[in-house]
């Protein structure tokens, strides 16, 4: 066995010994971070729990709603595959409601609408399996407005997320989940993220976390 | 008037008109994300807010401490002066308490440790008369570990961290708050971030969070 092949075994080992149960280094530092502190904190039957991206990271959803049962598991940049794979700290507390919003970042990613179908419902379907008791909210894809020019991957894709919306209510239909459409809320009348709701054509300025905190508040407190 | 100049007063009175009383140009699409969020969501005198950058952002303190009344007013990279630019918005609630821990951006900014004490000083002060009976918590700076080598700008800095918190204290004594150092919590042996609480030397993991709730604990129940 020569040197570098030694360097090599050294390193696979003392990354496999300094790597703790919830450090992915496929996933982002503050992935890590985030998830990390999650790992800290179950989640219990009593809890309504809001998973996704940045959208819901930048959220105070206990405040929105005046509900301390209202937990934030919400990451930057999360995708798809980043929710399935830190599903089980979610799942395994049997929480009362889970309310996901999720894929724009694949989107983002230039996933076709068939792999983003096809990640959502094997997602969908992990979670109906690790805990069937949760009610479980598939909340559409907010609109975008590119008028902001800010996400060069976002560019001309609002039919995508449409295509991709499509298929989340049909994945609803298919497993026993509410469908909510967040684009009567949010958008205008071109289908565009309303102006008055975002500084950069993605994410939430205060009113537009109000106008979806009161277009989904049935649910949540259903 | 030319038209170049009719331009530039129409261009002004439009960002005049389209501003909303807590849109920032100064400050980053994020930071007027969040503040515009919470302009929605007003603190009460029965609140204890978490004040801060980062670090306080990715925290979830209301369920570290299972205290509903524990609100989250981080920013991802605010420094002093932004938090000195929206401090009426947690002020005007007249909060129970407030545990700030903001600066390590203003050194990464390259500010003297005169400076950041000056600036500090003054957003104390201006806490202190906003809000006469909020008990205010001055955190010390945490420990970083520039082993990890991913903020360039925080190298060598390890003394100037050191010299901004003798200040934080002085600036705590001197202004009726309670200073309270993070070191012993956080620090390693040899005064860096343990590596067991962080995967980039600045932002804290799930333990890191554990850590620090279990050390300053007594302040936030008292």
């Amino acid at each position: 066995m020569n040197k570098y092949l030694i360097s090599c075994f050294s390193a696979a080992i003392y990354l496999t010994l300094a790597l703790s149960p919830f450090q992915s280094f496929a996933r982002s530092e503050y992935w890590n971070q985030r998830v990390s502190l999650f790992d800290k904190l179950p989640i219990t039957s009593a809890d309504i729990v809001f998973l996704g991206n940045s959208i819901t990271d930048g959220g105070e959803f206990a405040e929105l709603f005046n509900d301390e049962n209202i937990k934030n598991r919400g990451i930057n940049s999360d995708e798809i595959s980043g929710v399935k794979e830190r599903l089980s700290q979610i799942t395994s507390g049997n929480p009362k409601k889970i309310f996901l919003l999720i894929g724009i970042n694949d989107i983002s990613h230039n996933l076709s609408v068939d792999e983003i179908a096809k990640r959502y419902d094997s997602l969908v379907k992990e979670i109906k399996e690790q805990t069937p008791s949760t009610k479980l909210y598939i909340q559409s894809i907010m609109p975008i407005n590119n008028d902001y020019g800010r996400y060069k991957n976002l560019q001309g894709k609002e039919s995508i997320v449409l295509k991709v919306n499509e298929r989340l209510k049909s994945i609803a239909d298919e497993n026993n989940a509410t469908f909510i459409d967040l684009f009567p809320a949010l958008s205008d009348r071109e289908g565009k993220l309303k102006r008055e709701y975002t500084n950069d054509g993605l994410h939430l300025l205060g009113n537009g976390y109000k106008a979806w905190a009161n277009h989904i508040k049935e649910y949540v407190i259903e």
